[in-house]
């Protein structure tokens, strides 16, 4: 490949995995269903690669070991007359730590809330939990997902890397093999970044169809509940789980008769050349494997997106941090106050003009999309940072959040350094089963149907 | 007046209450801020009428006197050093019971939440009791603020009146003097229906403008909090402390100048007879002391808004019930089962096309609004139905809570029963302040700056 460009490492085959530390969830579950894996090995497996590797990944802001083994062997426990297993029966869940758990610590990496504890589960937890998911934890996240402090994870490729954020301990966890799936959100780039930077697969699906309750909310009209796995086939569980999609999915099996649209965007010179490298060679490996893929150019105006995102974004979030500001004062970290006090001076006006215009834009995307499968965009602006004071930039994630679109991140490209370079897909709203069944087969045209688990390295020097 | 149409028994002039059970919030915190009034006071006289009427109005879910007292003996102690009193010091505040509180259950009217304690403060409540707010109790609501189980709070003027809803226990407490000041929330109709139908003051801010964390969420981009009182005053103090508007509120001292559209609406001629008349009634007030006052009529297609939001609601409503769905199954109430199972058949398209058409009502509102300074629409159907068994309809409040714009109700009007009839001012997106200011002075023009709190009689035969 070009510009340094080379395979992602850790990419394989889906079905090649026998060591349970290395499967994806969606390959433990039907392992689990088979009666060849217990919940409890497969826990074991994953907790073996956390004692080992935690303490330099630090993915977690809380972890309980000896429960997660309590209810692994609860798990396996026969179950007569109680109907058929959870969707997530056995897997192990991460739980980005701004969402509510009802059993664990929810500290949002804030200093103000410190072994907080509300009463009850977030929805989207609640859910996972009915779905039998094992929740192993809360991930650590740049304060109230948003700001401020940011998280201690680091990404386990590189450990002098940042991991990406907000979603940055459940991205972290992935990678390194300490969960099958993880739940992040997205006001900006939150879910999509981690998982280009960390060579995983990341999905925020269309906005409103999974509930924020439970959540620290920031900007109402772009907040996204999303997630992470090793496989297009774990996004697909969780996707199922909770009822994103509300039919089952079914991979495509070729990309023959689709149509993907190569959409570089305004950004694309703001993106580092080993990235739209990435991108160029993810365009022709799939058009190899038999998808037409012909440049896609934004409707007008829509290279504004990211700006009327941002002004949103901060607009919104004038409300989000007002009770914090009101009871701590100075104590509140200045992100927050700034937020609250509109320190950018986007103003009511602004924030209308930017709120309709995120808003009109929508219609026009889908118009857009008419006759087309996805869109296949790049994952990031580049491999991740080699620096734990950022959590890199959302330049290519702000304008799909805006849209309300489905979003799908492909890993299978690293750089010169081995650091990865993902790929993201597209679709139009609510169309998130067909993305979902278009990406399984765009992931093995990528050679990267799944992702195995990563030993972090000690930096270079 | 036409119509059987007469002004309201509780409406009176400001400042014309000596007696503590009869001061507005407003009235109220300027006695305590001069030392002629104590907190304690204050709340004996609100609690002698709870203990007297609440037994038949049943406004509260929960409630405990005795913390109420305890906490007014704290209020007003001296408090050397700590700077100016919160904007609410010393004010009764009651909390619909959707909205979370640390320190009192949060049960949502639903059987699956009996004594559901969770471990935190909703933002907007957090606000309340950092401006020292004293929050009195848990008002009653329908079901989850959205179907199933109606609140059992009837309407002070008549006991066989329903108070409206969803904020049922919210209006009637406030209109029979248990509090000052009352929390509710707006999706379809739920703060202003009620405000028309219980004689009080409803304030409806700009949606976004106040967070929704820790409240019971519907459809997230309609859900609004909002809140009752006594007063125009009463809204300001609310809207003040909640950051609603972002500057003091200086009331209007006249109507000169003013420019307001008398907008029936295109579902004028579904409103009783008495509603009509108080309306036209309305205008003419407003005339007579100065406003212009002229015909206005809503721009082309809006006369879909009604089922548009209808469509919103539901459709966005699909993900709000999922994980009691999952919990519980049947013994969830069919009316959340039938979101989840999206049982109106609305589907995404349908949810899409009506999300981006009121997104796209909003700026062409606001346009419309150019050279206005509010519209006067009726407060309701018409009066409080003879009806336990419903909550009236949102037919004059729906296009409003999806054009995202403040909304004020006033009282001063009422049926040949007595029952109460309300008017509404609707002004643009982020004009509160402005509409607040212009509100105090129609209330004053209307004969209604402030309404007593009313004994309940027993029902007519």
């Amino acid at each position: 490949m070009s510009a340094g460009v080379s395979t992602l490492r850790t990419a394989r085959a889906e079905g090649a995995a026998t060591d349970p530390a290395a499967m994806t969830g969606a390959e433990a579950a039907a392992q689990i269903a088979r009666g060849a894996l217990s919940v409890e090995e497969l826990a074991r497996a994953a907790l073996a690669r956390t004692d080992r590797l935690e303490p330099m990944v630090r993915a977690f802001s809380w972890l309980d070991r000896d429960r997660i083994l309590r209810r692994a062997r609860e798990a396996d426990k026969p179950r007569a007359g109680k109907g058929p297993r959870g969707g997530l029966h056995g897997l192990m869940l991460a739980v980005k730590d701004m969402i509510d758990t009802a059993d664990m610590p929810t500290q949002h990496n804030s200093p103000l809330y410190i072994d907080h504890r509300p009463g009850q589960d977030a929805a989207v937890v609640a859910i996972c939990r009915a779905e039998e998911a094992l929740i192993v934890g809360k991930a650590d996240t740049h304060e109230f997902a948003s700001g401020g402090r940011l998280a201690a994870s680091r990404n386990p490729h590189d450990l002098a890397h940042t991991p990406g954020g907000s979603s940055s301990g459940s991205g972290a966890a992935i990678a390194a093999g300490f969960a099958h799936l993880a739940l992040g959100t997205q006001t900006g780039g939150s879910v999509l970044r981690p998982a280009s930077f960390c060579g995983i697969f990341g999905m925020k699906p269309t906005w409103g169809t999974v509930s924020q309750e439970g959540a620290k909310l920031y900007a109402v009209s772009l907040d996204t509940m999303g997630w992470y796995g090793r496989s297009v086939g774990d996004l697909a569980l969780m996707a199922q789980a909770t009822r994103a999609v509300r039919r089952p999915v079914k991979p495509r099996k070729t990309l023959r008769g689709t149509r993907i649209g190569l959409c570089r965007t305004p950004w694309w010179e703001t993106g580092s050349d080993a990235m739209k490298a990435a991108t160029e060679r993810a365009a022709v490996l799939l058009r190899d494997a038999g998808a037409t893929v012909v440049d896609f150019d934004l409707p007008e105006g829509f290279e504004q997106l990211n700006d009327m995102q941002n002004k949103v974004m901060r607009g919104e979030g004038r409300a989000a941090f007002l009770a914090d500001y009101l009871r701590h004062g100075t104590r509140l970290h200045q992100d927050f106050r700034d937020r609250v006090e509109d320190a950018d001076a986007i103003g009511w006006e602004g924030l209308r003009r930017a709120q309709d215009f995120c808003a009109a834009c929508r219609p026009r995307f889908d118009a857009a999309m008419q006759g087309w499968d996805a869109l296949l965009v790049p994952g990031a602006l580049g491999a991740a940072p080699r620096d734990l004071t950022t959590t890199g930039d959302p330049m290519f994630q702000r304008a799909w959040t805006a849209l309300h679109v489905p979003c799908i991140g492909l890993p299978g490209f690293a750089d010169a350094n081995g650091m990865p370079l993902g790929v993201q897909l597209i679709g139009p709203r609510h169309a998130d089963a067909e993305l979902l069944e278009l990406a399984a087969a765009a992931a093995r045209a990528l050679g990267a149907a799944a992702v195995n688990p990563v030993d972090p390295t000690e930096p270079r020097p």
